[in-house]
């Protein structure tokens, strides 16, 4: 179990695979650079793409060793922002959603390690099959967007389609070391955390909606659909759906996503307004199932070092002999 | 870790705490006791209740110790069947789905292992309250019938509730050592099964309903929804969805259950045609994500020693001190 783990830290030039996933507009270059530093692996959330906060974000990441990532259909709208993560030299670039085929054969032409981030064990074999150096498989339990299959069964049945080949991270449901022991039990190398890390000082979220994380009691309380995407103009392909907090918003239209269709014209501009002014009871915070298990904002460093004693604890995992790699990146 | 689970393994006194989920019209006696021979906990499907086989199924047991389990909400339209099955003295009775508290209190009073099914760490705690001595967290990857937490965080969310008080036994998604092992890194001190046993030599299932779940490649080829239960008219008080193995009838309706309702003086005598034919591509299979992780029928006892000992294998569990009990009841 502990071979792959330290297979992938080494591939990663980190001491923990904790990976932070690539949250758009909440993992910003301050998150990921105090991933990196605290022993896990940062990477900035490229989202849809915005090429002046990218630039903004690497120089937030103040020289750190981190990586990036990217919504795949829509960064293929605009393609030339993988060369301008170049230019910052990042230690990965994620892609998820969509197929991510141009993209990879330019991230791997550049020498940089690739990671896609896939929903079923088909979509595994196809990144595998384009290149990807790491898999992440994301389950339904997820905060923001994925398709459907739980996160237990799915990181197993992605380790006998690609393990043999490729190190499979599990993502979805995660933020304590119950979770990354039960991960590595899986057969995963390693986690990404989303909603964990959105509760974190460094976030680039805002505090209320960081409460509202700290304030979920469990999965109930959130939901998976499409009405926040189609409130804000937003709308994904087929078949991603985004997981949210539940709110006033999404209590009054769930399940009546036609009857929102019709009234978009005066909904979208309301949620507009209290998306500006992070009025949450209609606006959606982003956070995933694990938001149940969450119950303090803590500083990200604090966060790498609880989940890996809490799996060392479980799992009997003695501090092992790789030697801890250099955070920064031009020390390298 | 292994301090739960023996205490488990003595509460229930089996060798192994892997629990046979009661699935109705599947985990017949002859299953049941198949699980109880070989170091498991083996449960008859009480499902909604039907006197005249829950009394065959007994039969079928032949003495071995095995509990039993009930739809909640539907036993109690009968809820004399709870004296049917004291006659037989099980070695637990079990609860899912709908408030259990008065059949609690009977079973507590008659001084029967009481069990409970939850999906939510909220109705864990009510069921504690009610006096359920073992809860069983159950997931949203589960075949049949259930609601909408994945079982990475919910299990750990559960034990928070209420593992100080009961122990917690991980359901949904589970079909070998890997998820085995996975459920006691999340806090669980065992695990219930009912996919990966419908696909065994001895339940009662068609045997071309086993051969679509071992057929099936992943979570994604199943989908939880209601439109089977429309179709067979049997639809449940909500919020309960059931999980399912995609067919030709499903890529048909999925999303367009209101036209399936004005539909439905055509396709219910169609659908129970089918259902009685054993027509797969209409007629619903029930089965959860894990079906994607099972690419075999196999007899009950080869799928108990498979996932204890993959799980020993993974955690570096060597065998206990706990003395292995008697499985015949009468021996007690
Ligand atoms: C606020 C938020 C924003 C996200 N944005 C992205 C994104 O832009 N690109 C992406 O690949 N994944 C995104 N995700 C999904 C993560 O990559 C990851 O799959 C998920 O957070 C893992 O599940 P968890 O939230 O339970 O940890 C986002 C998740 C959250 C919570
Ligand atoms: C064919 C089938 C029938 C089921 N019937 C019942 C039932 O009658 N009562 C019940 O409590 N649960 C029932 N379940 C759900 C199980 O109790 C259990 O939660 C589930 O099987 C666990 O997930 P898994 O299928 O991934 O192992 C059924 C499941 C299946 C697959």
């Amino acid at each position: 179990m502990f071979e792959r783990y330290e297979q992938l830290a080494r591939q990663l030039g980190v001491e923990h695979p904790v990976l932070l996933a690539p949250m758009d507009l909440v993992a910003g270059g301050r998150l990921a650079a105090a991933v990196t530093r605290a022993g896990g692996f940062g990477m900035i959330g490229g989202g849809y793409g915005n090429e002046a906060w990218l630039r903004e974000q690497f120089a937030a990441a103040q020289g750190a060793r981190v990586g990036v990532g990217f919504i795949t259909w829509s960064l293929s709208r605009q393609p030339h922002l993988i060369d301008v993560c170049l230019e910052h030299e990042p230690a990965a670039i994620m892609f998820s959603f969509g197929d991510a085929s141009e993209h990879i054969a330019k991230t791997k032409k550049a020498g940089i390690l690739t990671i896609c981030q896939v929903q079923t064990a088909a979509m595994a074999r196809e990144a595998v099959d384009y290149g990807a150096d790491i898999i992440v498989a994301q389950g339904a339990e997820a905060g923001g967007h994925g398709i459907a299959c739980g996160t237990i069964s799915l990181v197993p049945a992605t380790v006998d389609a690609v393990g043999d080949k490729v190190p499979v991270v599990a993502a979805g449901g995660i933020a304590d070391g119950r979770g990354f022991a039960a991960a590595l039990a899986l057969g995963a190398a390693g986690i990404a955390m989303g909603t964990r890390f959105y509760a974190s000082e460094e976030a680039l979220g805002d505090d209320d909606a960081k409460r509202r994380i700290v304030a979920c009691r469990g999965g109930e309380e959130t939901l998976r659909g499409i009405l926040f995407d189609m409130a804000r103009n937003n709308v994904w392909p087929s078949p991603y759906s985004g997981r949210v907090l539940r709110n006033a918003f999404s209590d009054k239209w769930y399940g009546r996503e036609r009857e929102l269709l019709q009234q978009l014209h005066v909904e979208q501009p309301r949620y507009q307004e209290a998306r500006a002014n992070h009025r949450y009871d209609t606006a959606a915070v982003i956070a995933g199932e694990s938001a149940g298990l969450i119950h303090e904002v803590l500083p990200a460093k604090t966060i790498v070092m609880n989940v890996v004693e809490e799996m060392r604890d479980i799992l009997g995992y003695s501090s092992s002999k790789v030697s801890k790699p250099s955070t920064q990146r031009h020390e390298a």
